[in-house]
């Protein structure tokens, strides 16, 4: 929990104007403050106080909203304020079951891409999983995890969906927040991630494919 | 081809006012003009001159731009100047396979969530894409195969995954605007659909799943 006291440039933290545009810092900025929980769900947003806070027009800072509705970040109320969105379950399972699809989907094409390097590379994200998940260190295993899906991206050698996956990262990000792998399901987990290790030094996309959608419980009629 | 010599608004089209925020509206205006080719490629786009040829303030069209710019379709030049983006071949083909990969998770997720009465409407569009493709009518064919997508990804039930496809929309209707399917693969196309239509109804979405794929190229070894 933040303290909602301190003042709202102190929540929101020092900016550089340098090489980036002013709109696309006040969005990285803010929209970090609400995936890291800073500006809590529900929380109004007003771009006068923003601009204010942050000692800056108030263009900007509209525009930077603008940008964080169409993400789903913030919303419009019907009486006209603006405010962090909130995260429902749903919200929760919906994320969970679109992020164990598209991870699935920059496996397949990194897969047919990366090169003997990247691929031991990749391959020791899953290490650093496995041993996470041993150790039952949920939030390290978060942490990987979001790294290892992260690596496929950057390496699907696709700009179209590299396009798309930055255009809803902070969205997963917040909506993940809270979430850590059940405790109950370690061993399987960690089954899971050795499966996929071993398919992919075989060059087995699909079966790797398919040993992550099992992980995430998605596409395959197995229950995880 | 479109006649450049006609007034900017001519070329634009009138616009309604009533219910949307005017960004919205001039990201739907300039994004649809864009997507048909009514503004090409490389050409130029003036915030001062579209408001002028509207008879509007420049905030909303910046604003409109701006989102267009985060979509793909405009892109600001080093020199400052804002002009509608290029297609390149690479671009046509990390499209294609973005879009099969995209549209076999939607047929997944939808599978899983569908009615019997929506199963039938799913099925229907197969019906028709089969009758374009022996008719080798290729215009029809991407008419309804986009149709079908959009189908799947409203039935998806997962409003995450809707609202990233949502978001590159444009750019995937632009990239895609010239692309027909091969006239020589006409068969192994219908076979395709005819495979997919028995899997959907058997309700496999594996097997489903894995003919859009080989359909579309993607995700599978077997070249099509």
């Amino acid at each position: 929990m933040t303290d909602t006291n301190l003042s709202l440039d102190a929540r929101l933290g020092p900016f550089t104007v340098e090489g980036m545009a002013l709109a696309d810092q006040i969005f990285d900025l803010v929209g970090s403050a609400i995936v890291d929980g800073v500006l809590e769900p529900g929380e109004k947003v007003n771009d006068k106080e923003v601009a204010a806070a942050l000692g800056i027009s108030r263009t900007p800072v509209r525009e930077a909203l603008q940008r964080l509705t169409w993400v789903g970040l913030v919303e419009v109320s019907p009486s006209r304020y603006t405010r962090v969105t909130q995260v429902t379950d749903d919200d929760v399972l919906s994320t969970l079951e679109h992020i164990g699809m598209q991870a699935s989907t920059a496996l397949q094409f990194a897969m047919r891409r990366m090169s003997a390097d990247e691929l031991v590379e990749a391959v020791s994200f899953l290490d650093r999983m496995i041993a996470a998940s041993r150790a039952d260190d949920s939030d390290a295993l978060m942490a990987e995890s979001q790294a290892f899906i992260g690596f496929l991206v950057a390496k699907s050698g696709n700009p179209v969906f590299i396009r798309m996956m930055s255009e809803t990262n902070l969205l997963v990000a917040r909506n993940l927040r809270h979430v850590r792998q059940q405790e109950g399901s370690a061993a399987m987990r960690a089954e899971c991630f050795e499966e996929m290790r071993n398919a992919m030094l075989l060059g087995d996309a699909d079966a790797a494919e398919r040993w992550f959608r099992t992980q995430h419980g998605v596409g395959v009629d197995t229950a995880l």
